[in-house]
């Protein structure tokens, strides 16, 4: 078919498959196969229905899009190119998969405005979109008024047979559906492709069924390549639910247009070859050398920058009115949007003293969330179906369900990584929102890839995570991390906090806070057990990661270092050590990467690097301890797996006593 | 209702239900709320139709039964008990949950006779249950004789609300019913209630409806308290239908026969207090002390003994015929069963010269499986859905489908999370099978619960890893692993092998296939791109974990450590040193738990304590390394994630060339 046959739309959708397929041939890697296939959907959602300001690809009230099959990330680059964001320009898309290009492998929300949350990671878009809308919905529900509608927008995601496969996604879907967020529409590119070749030979449950049983409004256009009249009812009969989130399966061929490699898997994740891409160009008559998009058609998609730059002026005048009419709703709201915490927050923080009742480190934690709860209404969050053990509810607040999403408390049910996702994405909602999801901290394992989307891609939640040791007791070992802290200290951004007592746990929520205003993620340790409050700890030095808590005159001899519930066991050692005379330093270290980066003086002020006797003594594996115990030191740890016993007899019988700490304290010493 | 009027099937409902209450009571921990619900289900099942023979509880053709609800492991120490286990007494009930009990928390195969899997993390166990059927349909396609069905058992599993609202059991359950699994079925008890209240807080979609949408054959037993004959209709129904897995919702109250308890949360875990004890004891009409089971229900369950030595030994009558007739088959069926490999199997494991054509370690790992597999028919395996870039195909072998159940090529769909716990189930059928797993490395953070799993219950699964760095390329950040090898590092009893080439490779298959027969996981991590075959390295080495690849006359001033492909780096380097009249040595480090497992003496002659300048090379995160280089040693490492970009772009500008390596050695040298 040539250009002149063709109408503007598909001519518009051919540019996009054409950008696709050029970037990947030029960059000879990538997946052509998804953006061919999807181009059509694509262009209708972005064309027709999709809000936003290309020039401010910020502006609050955007709908959100989210490519949660992220490796089809040349559809999302060319439709940023097409629609006039200045974050993506040809010269970008030349750049595909290059170092440092704006246009990398999968979609980076840190590297290109207009990307809302990194995808790639199959699955987590669409559970990330669950958690855009929810954060919409939760904002709308208690900002909105009558007659200003200052938060109102839609989150599209298109998303594919991997997405659907992966378990995360069926959690995060199901509580969508139970939550009936209508403004949430996902797009099925139902093309039956996967990398191993046709879903045939592992996908073959009726999916629109599967979102039935989850509450889901479902559709099904079934000729997704050129029926794009069927795409935009679709759409729209999808907004016209309000109480039922939409998914429309829409059926396509993925590589739509190459002659030999569509409705294959050699077109998912491979550049089409120089032939086949010749193939394709008559095949589609499209008549451009790569890399050109006439200007008609960037004149057609270009209209988007007016068209935005409208959407925001209207948005502009409904928040000025909004400002006069309720200042103090506004100036709250004002304040999320500019990311700023109100003057003297923090000094809702309890602090404590050695005589204050023991108490498990997650019980202070439930204080400092209430605490903070009242001076700050954007936390928001919940645990996964672990609320009164986690002890994360926000007291005298409602939930957050259907109908009542002005409540802060979120019960996300058995779904740990789901939570994991939606969390992330209520981060990356970019309203200021501090999102926060706890379960056992164990139970990480089921939601890491999430933990870890987190710290790559600046989402500013906090985790709960609590019963953090084999403390835990009677559960027994699958319950009970100990190279939990371990693969969690190991993430790059992720700053893990276990806090010894009262006063930590106030200081490891100040970090959490702050840091989740920088968009950065904290994970928060606490103990099922009771721990009592001790005299040296301090709110303020958990910030420097590690500090001094007792010390002798003079150099020590020995340094005992203490995290979370062995902070007591190492002073309490301490303490008896210098009863027999002996000079002891005892160092609490709750946050590792918080002191590595301290300057080297005050590495050196703590750990001097001439006290080469050291033992650490933590209720966990001693894997990454050397750093700071290095070749002549040791650790009280626990290299194996834990065991079903009341908490105590588990500390005990592993050697979390003082008596072991002594014993091998009194070694070192020689 | 007074015992007199209870029917003998009723008395030993109650039975169980007490002997879970007063467990809990005395340990004051635990679940009583799931086997008081459940109790009759279990009972009808357990009564009327599992097979198996409790002196022999690891009797080949066992049914096999998974309590994936873990946390009611009451339940299952109930029934062990009635049904004449050895493995649990009424003095081991009495033990719940304490230390080195046979009756922990939650059920540990490894611990009781019994036990098939470990459960607790939920969903993992129905998820293991599809493995085991898998196992069973496979053995059974492979084996069994028209006129000999050596293989021929069920696969039951008890699952709750919280199993159905974890993404892993759907992964797994779609899969189920993608394979026509009809040897699966699946008993949900269905009692609304999770930690959080009911679950009309969290989880109202349909679940029967979603099971239909994977294809399984769905039931309803509406009164799961008292319907017994309605619940074995079910069981009978779901064993009618063969071509598709069962799934029999059962509606219950959690918690039944508490007057003031049922059907709350307070009666899921936590003891129902001595009051409501005895008014539980009232309400059921039991009028025995705890912990006392009466005479004749104990005559009645303990029928099981007889009937159990009956299947065993029709199944033997099967078996000596079938040894008669199908000797070779039967040799092979009964090495697999007494875990033992064939003579010179490991002869066919391939080694390199320098001079061999550099190769990624993923294609040295496809030739070792598949040459493994010419000689090892109980390897079964695949991707999620990576089968191509893993290389992970048995060649000239089928796939795992619908009705070729003899073929080893399982295409897991991407479903890495359900990939694992179904490989954990195929392990734990414990009839010899190998079962390995595959994706990138870094989708280890999605099946990690079931890594974890792996290691902790003893299966001897091997988790294939490939695109084991950044070295991985263009797919940027989210694909390319940083800390993924310190994160599963630190699992205790899982070995993670990195091998730098050929040999490596071969050593480590080697290593995993016989840490495979003896129940224990390894993971391997391989590289996407080419690396050399290098002068130095051994297959017989890499089950020492590290040594000397390289070696200076006497005492080197310094030692370089690698793994995988920067081993290349170290040696490379260390020539170049040498030439300048540096006496180095370099390491191979591939398996740090199998190094640290060797004696003092072969650790300090790889790695003297003297030779404080060290400096390790890895592309990967620093954390752990410290152990190895000390505090005065150095790493080449990446402490941040990655970027999109060539992989050998990507390898340079992180710092993993041999300039950079020499620099920093130089540095060392001072």
């Amino acid at each position: 078919m040539a250009v002149a046959t063709q109408s503007l739309e598909e001519l518009c959708i051919n540019s996009i498959r054409f950008l696709a397929i050029d970037a990947v041939e030029k960059a000879k890697s990538g997946h052509p196969g998804l953006p061919m296939g999807a181009a059509p959907m694509a262009f209708v959602l972005w064309d027709r229905y999709l809000r936003f300001n290309p020039k401010n690809p910020k502006w609050f009230n955007r709908d959100r899009f989210i490519l949660s099959a992220g490796h089809g990330s040349m559809l999302q680059y060319a439709l940023l190119y097409l629609y006039g964001y200045d974050s993506v320009s040809i010269e970008d898309i030349k750049q595909f998969r290059q170092w440092e290009s704006k246009t990398p492998g999968h979609p980076e929300n840190f590297m290109t405005a207009g990307v809302e949350v990194t995808t790639g990671p199959l699955g987590q878009g669409i559970a990330n979109g669950v958690g855009l809308a929810i954060a919409e919905a939760h904002l709308a529900a208690k900002y909105n008024k009558p007659e200003a509608k200052l938060v109102d927008h839609y989150t599209y995601v298109i998303l594919g047979d991997g997405c659907n496969m992966e378990g995360v996604s069926g959690e995060a879907c199901s509580f969508a559906g139970h939550l009936g967020l209508g403004k949430l529409i996902a797009l099925y590119d139902d093309n039956h492709i996967s990398i191993d070749g046709s879903t045939d030979v592992a996908f073959t449950e009726d999916v629109s069924k599967r979102f039935e049983a989850y509450g889901w409004h479902v559709q099904h256009v079934k000729d997704g390549n050129t029926d794009l009249e069927g795409i935009a009812q679709a759409i729209e009969a999808a907004k016209a639910v309000t109480d039922k989130p939409s998914f429309i399966k829409v059926t396509t061929t993925i590589g739509y247009g190459s002659p030999n490699k569509a409705n294959t898997a050699g077109v998912h994740g491979a550049a089409l070859g120089g032939d086949e891409v010749a193939l394709t160009r008559k095949n589609l008559g499209w008549e451009y050398e790569p890399f050109v998009v006439p200007q008609d058609i960037l004149n057609h998609t270009g209209k988007a920058v007016e068209r935005g730059a409208g959407y925001e002026e209207d948005w502009n005048k409904i928040y000025a009115d909004y400002k006069a009419k309720y200042p103090q709703e506004a100036a709250e709201f004002e304040r999320y949007l500019n990311g700023k915490l109100p003057d003297g927050w923090d000094k809702v923080l309890p602090t404590y003293t050695a005589e204050d009742k023991a108490l498990p480190t997650r019980k202070h934690s439930e204080t400092c969330l209430n605490k903070l709860a009242a001076v700050l209404p954007e936390l928001i969050g919940g645990s996964a179906d672990l609320t009164h053990s986690n002890l994360t509810e926000i007291k005298g607040q409602g939930d957050f369900q259907k109908g009542q999403y002005q409540n802060p408390n979120i019960h996300f049910g058995v779904r740990e990584h789901g939570m994991g996702a939606i969390c992330n994405g209520i981060a990356l909602h970019d309203s200021g929102l501090i999102p926060y999801g706890a379960t056992f901290l164990i139970f990480t394992d089921y939601m890491r890839a999430s933990i870890r989307l987190s710290a790559l891609s600046q989402a500013g939640v906090i985790w709960v995570m609590t019963h953090d040791s084999i403390g835990q007791g009677e559960d027994g070992p699958t319950h009970q991390p100990i190279e939990t802290l371990a693969s969690l200290r190991a993430i790059p951004n992720l700053t893990v906090i276990r806090p010894a007592d009262g006063n930590e746990t106030s200081g490891a929520y100040k970090v959490a806070i702050e840091r989740a205003k920088q968009n950065a993620p904290t994970l928060l340790a606490f103990t099922r057990q009771n721990v009592p409050n001790l005299a040296g700890t301090s709110l303020e030095h958990v910030a420097k990661g590690g500090y001094t808590v007792v010390d002798s005159d003079g150099t020590p001899e020995l340094i005992l270092i203490g995290t979370g519930s062995e902070l007591n066991l190492a002073v309490t050692a301490g303490e008896k050590l210098t009863a027999e005379g002996k000079k002891v330093r005892v160092v609490s270290l709750p946050a590792w990467d918080l002191f590595e980066a301290q300057d080297a003086a005050y590495k050196e002020s703590v750990l001097p690097k001439a006290v080469t006797k050291r033992l650490a003594v933590e209720a966990a594996s001693s894997f990454g301890w050397h750093k700071y115990v290095g070749t002549e030191g040791d650790v009280v740890s626990i290299d194996r797996f834990g065991a079903s016993a009341p908490g105590g007899v588990c500390l005990e019988k592993f050697g979390f006593s003082v008596d072991n700490v002594l014993a091998k304290a009194k070694k070192l010493l020689g």
